[in-house]
């Protein structure tokens, strides 16, 4: 059974974006899911399809650990490579509670739902790492939060740098 | 490594009940935390003190896996029984998602926010067990939908009852 | 037009309870609406049929105020009577904020919706006043932080004086 | 005293932007405020300084009408120029509450707060006009949906026929 103290000391990784995805996207997600098990890393999501369930699947593949705080009332929302879903019943303000329950965020293309999260996270201090997702301008300047990165590799592992160099 | 499907399946219990509690509330609750455990389910608490920690020790200590969503922001504000802490940010509104969270709820004593979080159970007909806990009257006719049990025993396997005529 | 200070000043009446009443329970709170009017006060409530829909007909024939805080994504929800309409997509989660948004709670009838309202204003110490509602209970003792009014005129009478005595 | 059908028909117009500001931006977000009350619209806030207050006081000296969603407890905490305080105690959750209460959005300036609320607007389909903010791109293309616009007369005008132009 799992011990308290090894599930707590792991990196969570929140992994947002689009639910309406390619297949290059979800070659992406799924591989970011799979390091971060190989990782040890927690995956956290949004628990519906698209990135989080190409993320869960990968994750899964490689035996780690998934929890999907859903918008919905009801756990059976949860796609079927979550382990833990939390439902909550607040709709997209749930998106909040992602970022709060995340070390670290991965975004992976994505929409508007996937900019609330980016933009919670960075209001929050957590650091966010970008691939093929958002760039965000004022004054023609772009905001330099979030780390884009050119590749899953990249994005878990200076993922896991930022998440150490905090603690 | 823990096998999705297997722990999707299990009994989630809501163990709700008092954070400043009594020596003999604090047994209580922590054979109720056992007693889940030996039957396989998951707990879900509020994450903190008082029943919710005494509930996570009896689970812990059985080989159980426990679940705290809680109304901060920070998974640290965790009492140190919980596997997996849910941040949420959302002070006491969070006690609708606990309620979401249980497939049955176990309320042990408690003051006005195990009163909500009994509310919130009835409201959404979830299945609730009270031991020495809130009887509601209106009219001077008690409600019944609370069932009363007499000891940890009676309120789990009543509650793993309940559970099993929903499926 | 409404001046500022003359809206911030008045006492903000929450009123709750159920939303399938009797002719009996809309006459009483049509009129618990009616009073709070004419005692220049605002009347709050959860937007929606029954109890709020009565008491906020009663405040606006009296020339009242009234704010419907709803569970749902929008004003259009609310009932006819209700002048600022604010939704919140939050299902029944909003009936913590029904709670922060008065100064005092008058509960009439109800069920456990009304009683997850009660809850959140005794947890936040408003100070709540009671015509044929819930009754509360521990080890055969009832707890008496619900006022119980015969009336009305009791309930509204008694609310003002609990927040004059608590400015 | 208000009109209950009076109040329900007009416009509300979202106003968000940054809580630390210079002079330069606090005045557009008084002019803002300003000529949303000239139109007979309500201006919707998160209740706060910067922006928030700015608008406020604008709205206020046109004789308009202000409610501030706040995230704290306390409708204490609004700015002087709020007519109607909603605390939530939801934290920043309450940014999506802003925009389910406005008809369209005009965004100010700002940081990650008020991406939020761009981000929530854009999700559900509010019309969005945008002062000296946010610009968002994909792929290095902007998208558009953001409606960036030189003035406040400009943002105020657009905001009104796109409203209009929905209803």
């Amino acid at each position: 059974m799992c011990e308290t103290m090894d599930i707590r000391n792991k990196i969570r990784f929140g992994v947002i974006g689009g639910s309406q995805i390619s297949k290059e996207i979800s070659k992406i997600a799924w591989e970011v899911g799979r390091l971060i098990a190989e990782n040890r890393g927690i995956l956290i999501c949004g628990g519906l399809g698209g990135v989080m369930e190409s993320a869960c699947k990968g994750a899964k593949e490689a035996g780690g650990l998934t929890i999907g705080i859903l918008p919905g009332r009801k756990k059976e929302d949860a796609n079927p490579y979550v382990d833990i879903a939390i439902p909550t019943g607040l709709g997209e303000a749930r998106n909040m509670l992602v970022i709060f329950n995340s070390d670290a965020v991965i975004a992976i293309d994505g929409s508007y739902g996937t900019l609330i999260e980016i933009s919670y996270a960075l209001l929050h201090n957590k650091p966010v790492f970008g691939i093929k997702t958002w760039h965000l301008y004022q004054d023609d300047i772009e905001d330099k939060a979030v780390i884009h990165c050119h590749n899953p590799q990249e994005a878990v592992s200076k993922a896991i740098q930022a998440v150490r160099s905090l603690r």
